[in-house]
């Protein structure tokens, strides 16, 4: 493929004020056991059903952010985010119980980095305050995009599992001479497809994205992967991520060592996810807990992390269509 | 509801370059006839399936967007918009035939002024050039919304006609020394529900979130009514359009005469689509159209283009919840 000079954005302002996650049992019993601010007994939170639970789920993300960060509601301008569900109702829904502007966004499993590329965008454009979240429920995702949960379908040793959790991040224009995590650059990715048709393997259908982000990145910013303490991707999954090292391998990068996905440390292999988690939630989990408490406890300098999505849907795939793939990336820095 | 300043963001530099509309033939056959830059006879557009050409209306649509703006592809660094299918695939799936960067998004029918602030700041953290593009189809959406087709169901009388159109805006940084629209202020608008259940009168469902966006907008901007030659609302159709005239009245604004509405604006009334027109394409349609056309023309100087979107899904009607509703609203000047 080409690549054309330069859609790198840059942005002055943007810092992490705060990072606050909501977990389902099985994600807490994971990778990251206990880097949750909340994790649950039970998956339904209350709520008699699955889509309520996700979107209480998405309330209380948010609550939780403005107030680890010392604000209140009306001290957020925006919030920006979205979810896997058709419509983004959670995501949606959930806003109503804001003041805040709402910028509804969709991009598969790449929606959490994309919230913070647009959030960072409006920081410069005159918002002060800026709440951006993401999230997935793996029984809403299964019973919309795949069977009904009490068939029992045998799973695809190819398949991720849909995470259950929501994170969100409060960005805001002022650091109140504080050291804080800034989002200092930022780049959405071409939609790439390469003609997969598995709807199970999806870690295949997305790292090829994940390569022309990446290698688009590191030419416009003249960097490599050296310059980095580390690159998440979230979330192409096991076999996705070894596909990407060799895709990344061809281009004359060396990312092994430095690359991780979201996806693939999220569970233990006892936990049979097969190729890891997957899902709107799980590189917003994995940013809020570990990435944000490396960076502020002076362990990384700066880290890519790079939100991946397959955009297929039900329909696309009765009516034979392939699955693209989208790639979003942030940098973000302690400087 | 309480108001809380200021939410408005501004655009120093958002020229609109060109703008491009593919409609279909019912569309055409409406108030706008002859405005559009293509007009299908068949609403198949030489395709499969309606979703197909739903998608190859959009990639038609960027496409046009680009040559009338004198550019090509690899000038574009970002593709910003949505549609109304789940997972938005039309979107998804045109960005495909791109060199741009992809920023997804969800706002229902408030999705193609939502695309023109996200496209607005990203011009002011680095980008270029930006295309920007929303739509719809009558036979996709009813299908995915509403019921089969061939069902033939009775409308009711307070519904809208989905309508089967793309719109795509190009904005660019540099206006080089030409006299162009400009994007100059905008703001995402609060998720506003009043409760009401009935997803086949949706204008109802939005009215009370344009009249608290334009409440809004009108107090962080210190402006009036008076200020603007046209406010145009997208889609309220008929009903909806005369809710919102109250609610404003009560609010001590008087939007008659100034107040117009994509949606109800759009068929004749021996079209029997009862409130009028609606969907993701509608306010995209008439704005790359008339509203555009009036601007460049010199009868305008300054509009006011509000977007409004309901944002429930078939699900969440299915478990009982109401419908909430979201505006999103752009100024437009000539100056």
């Amino acid at each position: 493929m080409k690549y054309y000079n330069n859609r790198t954005l840059s942005f002055a302002d943007s810092y992490v004020a705060e990072g606050y996650t909501i977990a389902g049992p099985k994600e807490n019993d994971g990778i990251y056991n206990g880097m949750f601010d909340l994790a649950l007994d039970d998956d339904m939170f209350g709520q008699n059903t699955f889509e309520r639970a996700e979107r209480k789920m998405f309330e209380h993300a948010i609550d939780g952010a403005i107030a680890k960060a010392n604000l209140v509601g009306r001290d957020i301008d925006y919030f920006v985010g979205g979810d896997l569900l058709n419509q983004i109702v959670s995501t949606s829904y959930a806003a109503r119980k804001l003041h805040s502007g709402f910028v509804g966004l969709y991009n598969a499993c790449a929606t959490f980095v994309e919230s913070l590329i647009v959030g960072s965008s409006l920081l410069c454009v005159g918002a002060g305050n800026v709440v951006c979240a993401s999230g997935s429920h793996f029984s809403t995702a299964e019973r919309q995009y795949r069977y009904p949960l009490e068939l029992g379908v045998l799973r695809s040793p190819v398949t991720q599992w849909t995470c259950t959790g929501v994170g969100a991040t409060i960005l805001t224009k002022s650091n109140d001479g504080q050291l804080l995590p800034r989002i200092t650059r930022g780049m959405f990715g071409r939609v790439v497809d390469f003609g997969v048709m598995d709807a199970n393997n999806m870690g295949a259908a997305m790292a090829p994205s994940a390569c022309d982000t990446l290698v688009q990145f590191f030419r416009d910013t003249n960097s490599t992967p050296d310059d980095y303490d580390a690159i998440y991707t979230g979330d192409l999954g096991k076999l996705g991520s070894s596909i990407l090292v060799d895709l990344m391998d061809d281009q004359g990068y060396d990312v092994v060592g430095k690359l991780h996905d979201c996806g693939a440390s999220l569970f233990r292999d006892e936990q049979q996810t097969y190729q890891g988690g997957s899902g709107a939630g799980c590189s917003a989990l994995v940013f809020n807990s570990y990435i944000l408490g490396m960076l502020r406890g002076g362990s990384w300098k700066r880290v890519l992390l790079a939100g991946t999505g397959a955009l297929m849907s039900p329909t696309t795939s009765f009516q034979g269509d392939s699955i693209p793939g989208v790639t979003h990336i942030v940098e973000v820095s302690v400087v």
